[in-house]
């Protein structure tokens, strides 16, 4: 049955939680919070909506990049070159984005009747930042059931599984990772260097997956 | 301590909110979500923030009125001619709005370093709006405060008070109600016929306050 609406960024993630759910999907978001790198996973996300037939939207967060402090804003300081765990990549926190896409995504889901909304955040996310934990999602959730008339809910299945577990599924479903984004610093080649970079690196020799992203430091 | 922010939207609720918790408010925001009234609204959220020396922003949201359906938005259905209570007011649903505008203004309190989010829901919207209910508000809280790092959480002061209760508090405070807008009809005068007009006129009656506004069919 598809009840459910997905949040996609176009990385690794979210596209695999896309291939992943694809027979419970009505429609995808993709929001442009006007990151460094939103126009880049952007292109993918539409690529894989449109190989599987889902209706996808583009919603636009103008005021995000306006009124909000980050280095992953456009206009930000520069991204850390360092991995996830390090202190320095809370200046790459987006105050309640989380929170932001998927009450959006919420009404949403309501105009267009649907009951679930799917969000690919998971453990390796944790550390960092609050509004991927299951205790931040499990309240946002309880908060979306009791604000609407459907009682939607989230549905956030790589929670607890590393960015490696989650590679491992896409590599069973097939999906072709050079067609995702992953870098912060959002150019045209993945800079290699920084958090989130050096995750994709690890999680796909992790899973046993070729990596063929163009790095600049290749 | 000024650690607040406020939900503002020009309405007799916020403004007497914005009065009765004035030494709190570091920064007021109003959303632009399409809604037929919103500018005529807007107006008089910039009038009282500019007399009292608060920061004010604008928030627009144009997907709303782009993705959502509701009789409230431009371009919707007619608003229906009732009181609140009658079934057909459920047409005036803009599915999670609060939820969106409480997430929005949680991202923004965590990125001034505020502690509280402001909202002026109060009982005579519990029937028709589940996201002005406590039951909501209470979630919603537990989201903010488990996604951000400062534990922002939500003060709604009127939640259970009704709207003639709202008015008394701005009786007291000595608030110019002329200077506040509530049609939902959004033209220049207040129709005088909708469920928010009927509520006006009701709450200013029962609060022994003299109603100047221009009704159209006066």
């Amino acid at each position: 049955m598809k009840d459910s609406l997905i949040t996609v960024s176009g990385g690794m993630d979210s596209i695999t939680l896309l291939y992943d759910k694809r027979d419970e999907i009505a429609l995808a978001v993709t929001y442009d919070y006007g990151s460094k790198h939103n126009r880049m996973e952007l292109e993918y996300a539409l690529h894989h909506c449109h190989a599987l037939g889902i209706e996808h939207i583009v919603i636009p967060l103008d005021f995000v990049a306006r009124y909000f402090k980050s280095s992953l804003l456009q206009g930000g300081d520069a991204i850390p070159e360092c991995a996830y765990n390090d202190d320095n990549m809370k200046s790459t926190v987006v105050p309640f984005r989380n929170g932001i896409m998927l009450s959006i995504a919420c009404g949403l889901a309501e105009t267009h009747g649907l009951h679930k909304v799917l969000i690919a955040n998971h453990s390796g996310d944790h550390a960092i930042y609050p509004d991927c934990r299951e205790e931040f999602i499990n309240a946002m959730s309880n908060a979306m059931s009791s604000g609407t008339y459907k009682n939607i809910t989230i549905s956030a299945p790589y929670t607890n599984i590393s960015k490696s577990d989650i590679a491992k599924i896409g590599k069973r479903l097939g999906i072709d990772y050079s067609k995702t984004y992953s870098c912060y610093n959002g150019r045209t080649k993945h800079c290699g260097r920084c958090a989130t970079c050096l995750e994709r690196k690890e999680s796909l020799r992790i899973a046993g997956i070729p990596d063929t992203t163009e790095y600049e430091d290749d």
